[in-house]
């Protein structure tokens, strides 16, 4: 099992918790307080980062928000992951995907340059494009397979028979034999799918995003949960957590919006 | 017909050429005396520029390539397309795909950061992931259709009957309606499906990368070509051009290279 798998494993177990906390900050939405200061993304993560390091599993910057703001906004990405310095894994939502010479470079930038521990990818252009990312050793690679969004109709959920996410998560088990360091992005806005999927999926770690702000259903976490060691589930949840609050104690409010989030999803332990 | 096709289809009537050069720079394989040099990605980047502006019709860096060399090489290609400065339009191959709220910061970084003129898009995630490249007026955005390497066997081209990458292109043409800001990434190393595949995909040009390292056939060429204003076809050819020389001499090598892929490929009015 990938050290990453392991590293999250371990963070759930002593957090009680499969919360990752998406770091997906926009800068119109900072508070007031942290606007005014200097430095204003990074000053917001490593605030959240502090308040929420004991109740997470992990952490899940998307790089577009950061792309969005220019060097300025990738410097703090990378000061972001160096501020969580390793304390739990970082998975960076990238989603990339390109031939095999290419996305190694896209692994590259992940792994070396940013220093994360797991990285999204797509699956549209197969198993070359994946492969690169399963070349660094100890990490993890989340391969979207049923998105949250609702454009997951356009593609993914065609044909009726054997569809395209089906097709991606048994292809993507195969592909973790012996490795396993592949999971796969099931989002939480399709909770009656999830059983079957598991079947297909077998023991591979789901990252649910779409709880939240997005509407997704809880449901879907004991559908998914597996026994044994490796992370079942991991429930992402970005802006319902990071922009609970807007005052001078935004702080605290997003403390308590991840702590009642972490209670309602139920630690690793509650339903082995 | 969005203002990039028109520039496309202008420059490439004006330099008899449906050739785009793939700006994808790796600093191991530059020539000594650029990498001697300093900022030797852009350096050789404005090099590769200066040797073939007027044999083609658009340049395409693909975005891992200066991701790889974090900030610095970001910054090159922010310089390089600046360098570019309208010329010729500028395809940035960076393959993106997010939700819709995450993909609009995706075009943000793509169109207003780097200043790309067209982008490249994965359509796993459906309309939404689309959409928020689609609202930036004047653009270009290519969605990954049947890509030019192995693993586009893995989904793409499943079910046999109506696979995924035809179900993309009839999608796509759709989406296309009253926008005309949308097109086809198509790998030159299938020529057997490029005539069945422009049926379905009506005028939407195809940029076809695959040429030269990859293997590709120029037979795609002529299949894929459409009547009228609109660029039918656009080849990206990247290693096999900007690797051509080696020595003092390698943009000479270069500009040698690209006229003669130009002139094999054949202009616009070749063949309408």
């Amino acid at each position: 099992m990938s050290l990453c798998w392991q590293r999250i494993a371990e963070a759930s177990q002593k957090n009680n918790s499969r919360l990752c906390v998406g770091l997906d900050v926009d800068p119109l939405r900072l508070p007031d307080a942290v606007k005014a200061g200097g430095d204003p993304i990074y000053s917001f993560n490593c605030a959240v980062i502090e308040a929420t390091l004991d109740l997470v599993c992990c952490y899940k910057p998307n790089a577009a928000f950061y792309e969005a703001q220019g060097a300025e906004g990738l410097d703090a990405l990378v000061r972001t992951i160096r501020f969580i310095g390793g304390r739990v894994p970082v998975i960076l939502d990238v989603k990339r995907g390109d031939i095999g010479n290419t996305a190694a470079r896209y692994a590259q930038a992940a792994f070396e340059w940013f220093g994360a521990d797991a990285v999204t990818v797509s699956p549209y252009m197969g198993l070359d494009s994946v492969d690169p990312f399963m070349e660094f050793p100890g990490k993890g690679i989340f391969v979207l397979c049923l998105t949250s969004n609702r454009g997951s109709a356009d593609f993914q959920l065609l044909p009726e028979e054997n569809p395209l996410y089906e097709q991606v998560a048994a292809k993507v088990r195969q592909w973790d034999e012996g490795k396993e360091c592949l999971g796969l992005v099931v989002g939480a806005t399709h909770p009656e799918r999830i059983a079957r999927l598991r079947e297909i999926a077998g023991d591979l770690p789901f990252l649910l995003p779409g709880i939240g702000t997005q509407g997704g259903s809880l449901e879907a976490v004991s559908a998914a949960e597996i026994p044994g060691e490796k992370p079942g589930v991991i429930v992402n949840a970005s802006r319902s957590v990071i922009y609970a609050g807007e005052g001078k104690d935004f702080a605290v409010n997003i403390r308590e919006a991840a702590a009642e989030l972490r209670d309602r999803i139920g630690g690793p332990a509650s339903d082995i």
